[in-house]
């Protein structure tokens, strides 16, 4: 016996989050049960989130309002979406202060292996967005993985399909090949916002 | 802007944990956000952390009852204490399987740079849990660090005072169990070298 049952529930809980093994998970437990202020505020924080937190019907990001803080933004062009796997590419991205377009967050991206589906993406939220004709350019912003490069393909051609008038590019690949935009450098995304290029019909 | 205020609030709590970097923290919380069930838990278990988690008047471990399940423990024998830093160093312990005797959980070591002088670690109550002449054998297991000698000297000189008739001893320091040679810093080499035993016939 290791602890009792509530420590080790809660040890057991953390475990199921990334970035935690069993020694980092007793010390973050043992650290806020020392520091009970910390530990309250923390509950409460994950309160706040719990209640609040939700995706956007827009562009699929999260935030505590609907439509999100990017999507209200009024500063921020409706004519260019960048398409992106998950929020950790998203918060990438801000940090990077390149882009002042909107975003479209995948959530995922397409996987045989993964039984992940161009239906169980949101796509077709996609299209109905640039249904309006306001969008002129979609930047495809996925890594250079194996999924990363089908889904990349995938998107581009179902949107030139119908869209012929939209310009469609994808981000340079100053990020090596098999990189996480979520692990890239701001120098380095900036750079391959910069550095995009057309990709022509295929 | 990262992220909308409860997120960076969040993630600011995050940071002040053990382990926590920036990136870390953002996964952290948006595999939370995105895994409500997950969080919701969470949140229950560190909200009976904060309700019960409490020192043990005995020993000074961390435990949701008091006295700890370690103290309760009958099987356990009242004649040897094994004096240790933190909780961390207890579970580690505990892990080993290796002692059924009872802790005593000193919280801290002695430090002129961080002000941590005798009176702000249970060394009284340690000295009143050995009067009643139950207490045989004191094992001080504190790790070999510059703070952990002088803590270790300190406590032993103190108990040995008073108490003359009680065995103080200290965990053994060497090479680690598969450890190699080649890999161990000159104090390792020289402690294993000078606390070597004697091979008693195969």
């Amino acid at each position: 016996m290791k602890a009792t049952h509530p420590f080790n529930e809660t040890i057991a809980l953390m475990r199921r989050l990334p970035t935690f093994g069993n020694r980092s998970a007793q010390r973050v437990l043992l650290h806020l049960t020392e520091n009970k202020k910390l530990l309250k505020e923390m509950i409460s924080a994950l309160h706040i989130i719990d209640e609040n937190a939700q995706r956007c019907d827009i562009c699929c990001n999260i935030d505590v309002e609907n439509p999100c803080y990017i999507c209200r933004d009024e500063r921020r062009s409706d004519a260019i979406i960048c398409i992106v796997q998950d929020v950790n590419a998203l918060w990438a991205m801000e940090k990077a202060h390149a882009f002042k377009g909107k975003y479209h967050v995948l959530g995922g991206l397409l996987s045989a292996i993964n039984n992940v589906t161009p239906a169980s993406l949101p796509i077709e939220q996609l299209l109905h967005r640039i249904a309006d004709k306001s969008v002129k350019e979609i930047i495809i912003g996925i890594g250079a993985t194996l999924d990363g490069q089908v889904t990349s393909h995938y998107i581009s051609n179902t949107i030139s399909k119908n869209n012929q008038d939209i310009k469609i590019s994808k981000i340079a690949f100053g990020i090596p090949m098999g990189g996480d935009l979520d692990y890239m450098d701001e120098s380095t995304l900036k750079v391959a916002l910069e550095m995009r290029t057309n990709i022509t019909s295929v």
